[in-house]
Order: structure tokens, then sequence, then C-alpha cells
């Protein structure tokens, strides 16, 4: 406090550069703050939504669907019959996009798609029926169905059937093939096309047979669980994935089969298999929240690795979409940024049902994964807080004293606060075959929310 | 700030007596504060052991060694073969006592033991035989054993055996049965029985198979891992059991025979499983530091239901006892406090190690059981660094950073500040018979220090 008092008095000045400039010309110093209002979008269309009479009562029904959705797995079964997915068509994760568009990684895992399906015999071949569109490609989300990364779905994949007891709708996911040299990240080379054709002919049987003997397997709950156990549900799903094993394992077992010792190591080696439980189960409960008009709640986030888009509870299927961002992260082995593709996947979803970097409090030892400190991850599912339409008190956060996870993106409050929704990512290589090369943190471009909030104005009655 | 000014004045008085008395006699109103300078044990045993010119190194030896120690699971066995356990002789936890002085929970697991070991062919019988003085009873700590609340171990009992590859010793726990109505918590029904029998007849030869297949599973990589995922390795072993369920499984299931999927449904329903593998994990490292004179360090807290004793690297294998108390928590059902003994079982060795309510930041969820609230489990891990020797990196505590256990109960620290090391414990049913009603949070008496810190003293070279 003395030193202050006797050290020469100066002037802050923040906003309009008027009032510096006056300062000066008085030759008074002055230092001038970098700083402007918080905010995303345009402000009448601020104004056009925060005003709309309908906002309130939507978001609280959307909110409430979203929280009381259940999510079980009720079957194992193959895309073509469970989807009607017809040789030649492909799904893909985020908003739609083509050939030309698409970047490395999604490249990648077509081309691996194409070999796998038998569509083309060489990865040349596959590009160029690929290019010529001799592929139809549609988004996973189009189809009650969710894919991380790349997100590639073709028929010959197995998926999770996950139906909600209480809505009744379904939703599939492939099944996880690990981390590393594997399709989803863009690799394509003839050990992850064996591992996919191990996986269509003895793990996807196994858990069908598993799953049909066991009944329905209650995913929430384990969810509900993993958040006291460490996991976030989307870039660690440790616990998910042992709890999962525990519930089938008995009739893994019994329903035999020399294969029987492969398929639980396969499991239980895979410390990210759950995540494609997650994912489906996130979706479940959102899809709930489609078509309310007035509604300003986030139904999906995807990245296809060129664009990230969003889907909005008021807005239909529109996607608003913006450039889809590189993570910022930790590398595996000699890869470094310059060989990060764009943010890509499906798997934000887990954010915007309040899991993954929303409710990184209940998994501190993440930071180790995707970068960051142990503060950091508190304070990152403190601040979704004040993006968000509810707290889910099935996802106690137990450092927090069990709140519930932060869940419902509003679109008006990051429009108004300018706070972006976090998102804890793998990061894929950006040269198509090369497959993971590390995992990070990556936010969505604030095109995505300023076009959502314009959607959102023009929806609002009596508008333009 | 106002009101306070608008108040009439006060004194508070703090320690002597004498002080207040003369305020009083002069009519000034005076308010005593019920407060002693904290402290355990005599003032020059605190001196005599403060000044010992050995501690300090000895200290630091006896941190060394148990910070180095691994600890593996080399085989599961029988306990008659590998403690040399002869037919008529029991082990039980906590420090050495009689049938006279042995609480409900200790009689009812002796009893069951008999029956088991065909000692007796009934209850009455069985209490007649231990009455008389017909079992040899000695301690678990004695014979390289730790045992969970009673912990009571018969020659026919199955046990795992852990080896520490660094130091080299063994260390033994027998197989954990589940919660409820078990011998462990003195419940001796037919049920009890019959889980005994099937788990030495199936479960311990299914687990010594798989483990010989195997190979040595390192246990503590796993408590490791715990402390990540919820688990603090004493009331929480859920991610623990996982993850010794998946080291195994592939060998489990490799080993064939009919019994496998019932031989993994028990181990995977049962969170509590691997506690009896954390417990031998932290008898090994404990039992590095003892007998180095100087050392002041605690190397084994355990109870046998009626006293509480420790044991300290400087007093060798003196036992220093004190009643045993009844903890504060939650309970089963109709359960209430009058139906609980006092604290019982060597499973205190946990905390002894740094787990267990030491570790209880990594577990918040942990209050769900035992009791107490989010902040307390902070609060605890917090307080146990002010009466440790060292901080156990291996076992790191996310939510503080990774912040080391607080690992090496110091006399010498609990006995100046007053502060008593915090348990979490499962609690036995005060009937013999019953099983387990509750679950909570115990400290040792504050006379097993005082006591302790005296032997201390009478060691210290020149003095007495």
């Amino acid at each position: 406090m003395t030193d202050l008092l006797g050290t020469p008095l100066g002037v802050l000045a923040v906003g309009a550069e008027l009032f510096a400039d006056s300062l000066r010309a008085q030759a008074c110093p002055v230092d001038q703050v970098d700083w402007r209002p918080p905010g995303i979008g345009e402000p009448a269309d601020i104004a056009a939504v925060a005003t709309d009479p309908r906002r309130d009562e939507a978001n609280r029904r959307a909110v409430g669907l979203v929280l009381a959705a259940g999510a079980e797995l009720v079957d194992v079964v193959p895309a073509g019959t469970a989807l009607g997915l017809d040789r030649g068509k492909f799904l893909h994760a985020g908003p739609p996009l083509s050939w030309e568009r698409a970047s490395g990684p999604l490249r990648g895992a077509l081309i691996g798609a194409a070999l796998l399906e038998g569509l083309a015999g060489t990865p040349g071949e596959a590009e160029r029926l690929l290019a010529a569109g001799g592929v139809v490609l549609e988004p996973c989300h189009q189809h009650r169905t969710v894919g991380p990364m790349a997100g590639v779905v073709s028929p010959s994949m197995w998926m999770f059937e996950l139906r909600d007891p209480v809505g009744g709708g379904t939703a599939y996911c492939s099944l996880n093939e690990g981390l590393g040299k594997v399709l989803r990240y863009g690799a394509y080379g003839p050990d992850v096309l064996d591992r996919l054709r191990w996986m269509s002919a003895v793990l996807g049987p196994a858990l069908q047979a598993a799953v049909r003997a066991h009944g329905a397997v209650d995913i929430k709950a384990i969810v509900a669980q993993m958040l006291q156990m460490g996991d976030e549900g989307h870039n660690r799903n440790r616990t998910g994935t042992l709890m999962l094993l525990r519930e089938l394992l008995g009739d893994l077992i019994d329903g035999g089969g020399p294969e029987v010792a492969e398929v639980v190591r396969f499991v239980a080696g895979n410390d990210h298999f759950f995540l494609n439980l997650v994912m489906p189960a996130a979706k479940l409960a959102l899809d709930r929240a489609r078509d309310i008009p007035g509604a300003t709640m986030v139904v999906a986030m995807a990245r296809n690795g060129t664009d990230f888009g969003i889907q909005v509870a008021g807005t239909g299927d529109e996607w608003f979409t913006g450039p889809a961002q590189v993570p910022d992260g930790l590398y595996l082995g000699a890869f470094g940024p310059a060989d990060a593709n764009p943010d890509i996947g499906d798997s934000a979803i887990t954010e915007t049902i309040g899991l993954g970097a929303f409710s990184m409090a209940a998994a501190p030892a993440i930071v180790r994964f995707v970068g960051g400190d142990v503060p950091l991850a508190l304070a990152t599912t403190r601040a979704m807080y004040d993006i968000t339409l509810g707290e889910n008190p099935a996802f106690g956060i137990p450092i927090l004293d069990f709140r519930g996870a932060p869940t419902g993106i509003d679109v008006l409050a990051v429009a108004r606060s300018g706070v972006l929704p976090q998102i804890n990512t793998g990061m894929a290589g950006r040269v198509a075959g090369t497959g993971q090369v590390g995992a990070g943190l990556v936010k969505p471009p604030a095109e995505c929310f300023a076009a959502a909030l314009q959607g959102l104005a023009a929806a609002v009655p009596g508008a333009g």
C-alpha cells in the first residue's frame, strides 16, 4: 500500500478508444486495455431470441425430456440390417460433406471401409471410386447413429443397439476398435482391416449372444457410476469398460466357444471400449429434445474433420457450421501439432449431454491424457454451468458435492457470455492412413453459435 | 462492524482459569473457553523422543524403505501349508487377546472357523472348546498375515501370497467373502460355512491356477491406478476389484472348468474383493520399516474388537494398546449405533500405508458409504499430512494435483499435535452371529500413542 501511494498515478482505459485519446491529448499517461464486451452473434438476434415468449417453457420441456431419458443396451447387430444400410452406402461423423471437402482421416476411413466391403481391391481403386461419387455418404446423426472420430459405418460392421425405456427411441454406435492405428482415426492398413473382419466375425456375434442372454444392460446407470470412478465418459472410459465387462462376463463365458478368452481380452484391453456406449446413450437423451419450437438447447455437436456443426432443439435438423479447429493437447510418440487434423467425430455428443469436458471435475486424471492441469479440470466444469440450462441429478460430480453435471447447452447463454463449450477429444493424423496422433482440448468455432442464434431468431413467430 | 461497536465488550479467556477468576472477581463478564494445549503423552517423553539424535536419520530410512517396496501377487495357497498353521490353531486380527476378552464378532468368527475345520459339531460345542482354550489363538500380524475385521484364519482357508520384489518379503491375506452375513463380521450360519467351503474347494484353486498361468500380478500398480478411479483402498475397492479381474480373466477362462462363470461372477459381484490384496501389499511395505532403532514411524495399526494396538518401527514387536472405539457412520437396514461392536480388524494397515481415510480426497464418493461429506474427505487427507513423515509419489491423489498420499504416521507428530489418524472402517454387529451392520469413521484411542511415545522414550540410549 505504501509503495502504491508513492508511485505516479496513471489511467487504465477500457472500451471505446475515445476516452484514452482525450487523455493522451492532455498529456496524461494512459494504458488502453485490449478488451471488448463478450458475446457471439448479432445483437438483434440476441434480442429476438431473448424475448421469444416461448423460450422459457420450451427449454424447461427440453431439459425435462433429456434428464428423464434412459439408455439400455438391448442388442448387438450388423449395420446393414439394423440401419437398412445398403451396399455402396456409408455413414460418417459430423455434418454432411462430400469427398472433395473431406479431410485426411475421413478419407482414410472411407478408403478402409471400401476395402472392407470389397467395393475396391486397392486403396487407389477405393479412392477413385469415392472421388467419382461411387459411394453414397450420409451423416450418422441422420440415421439414429453416432460415430467416434471419422465415424465411418459400412454395412458389415456390427453396432450396439440402445433403447430409451422412457421415450422409446433407438440409437446405434459401432464397436470400438481400440487406439492407435484404427479405422476411425483414418488408418486402413491390413492390420486395421483384419481387426475389423475379426470384430464382425467373432466379437459382434459373441456380444450379441451375451446381451441377448443377459437382457437389457442399463447403460445410464453405468455412466452414473463412472463419474464416481474418475471417468468423464469421453476420453476416460476405463471403469465404464470394466463395469460393462463385469455385467456381460458371466453370459459371455456361458456362451462358450473357443474365442471367449480372446473376446474378453480384447474388451478388457481397450479402455475406450465403453465410449461407443456412452455416445448412443447421450444421443438417445438429446434426440428427445429435437423439434421443440422456441427451445435454444443444443441437441448435437458433431465434426467431420472439416466442419464443426451443431443442431438445436428449436430449428429442426438444420446444421449450423463453422471451420473445425485443431485441438491443443498431448501427442503420442514423435507426433506434433503439425501432424494433427482439425477436430473430428460425433463424440462431442458426450459434452452435449453434460459428460466429457463438462464433467471433467469428476475425472482430474484426464489431464494426463488431454493436457491441462487439475485446476483447469475443476474450472472447466464450473464454467460450463454458465452456459447450460440444467443439471443432471443422475450424473453427480463427487468433488462438487455431487452437484449434477451441467447439461443442455443454451445457444443464447453462449451468445451472451461468449463462453464456448469445452470438448475433450482424440486427435487424428492429418494424412489419411496415419491413425491417432494424440488427444487434447478443443472448442467449437464461434460461427456455429452465431449462425444457430440467427436461425433461432428467424424462427421466432413474427420475425423478419 | 457498526453492530459490533455498539455491543457491550466482554472478555474471552483461554488456558488457566486464574485469569478468568481474577476478572470475575472484578465483576467483568468473562467467558472461559474450554481449551487446553493439544498433545498426547507425557511432556518428558515428547522431549526425550524429540531430542533423540537417531530419529531424523532413522525415519528417513524407514520412509525410504516403505516407499521403495513393491507388491506382487505370486500365488494363492491354503493357510495350513503356507503358514504352517496346524489343526487347532487360528489367527485373528489385532493385538493378542484371549477368548475371555474377545468381543461378539471375533467370538462368532472363531466359532465359525471351529465348525468349518470340524473341531466342533455345533456352535455350543465350538464355544465350549474355545472357552476351554482348546484352540491356540495368535495375531495375524505375527505370521506375516493381515485379516480384515475379525481376521480369523484357519488351516483350510486359502490365502493370497504377495511378495515384495524389492525387499524380498512375503505377506498373506485370506480371500474376501463379500459383505453382509460373512465370517469376518462374526456370522457363522450354514450359508456362511457353505460359502467358505466353496471358496476353499473352487475359488481358491481356480485363482491359484490363473495366477500361476499369468505370472506375478503387480498389485502396487493397481493400487496406484485405483486412486485415480475413486477408490481409497479400504472401503472402496471397486475399480481395484475390476482391474484384478481384468488381469486374471483370460487365464481364468483358459483354465476352463465348469465353475469358471461362477468364479468370475463371485469376484465381479464383490466390490470389496480387492481389499484383501491392498492389505497384504501395505503390510509388505510397512514390514520393511520394522526394527529401525530411533524411528518413530507406525508400522501397524490393528484392532481385535476389544483393543486397538499399534506397533512402531523403533520398538520391535511390542503392541501399544488402548480400548477400541465404536465407529460413527452409516448403518445397513434397521441397524443402529447400539448394534455396533467397537472397531475391529487389521484393515487399518491401509491407513498406515497412506491409503483408506488418508487418501479419502481421492475417493469423495466414499462419504456415501462411511458418512461425512465431500469437504470432510478433502480435509481428512490434508490433516493427515500433518502427522506423516513422507508422501508416496506412486500413490498420487488427482484432486490434490497428484500430491503423493500422506505416508508413515509419526508417533511424535501425533503426540505433539494431538491429531489422531483417521480410519474408514466397516462395522460388525456387537452380537456374535450378526454380521455387518454398517460402515463409518473411527480413530485410535490416544492411549496407544501415549504408550508408544513412552516406549520410544524408554528406548532412547541413556534413558531411564
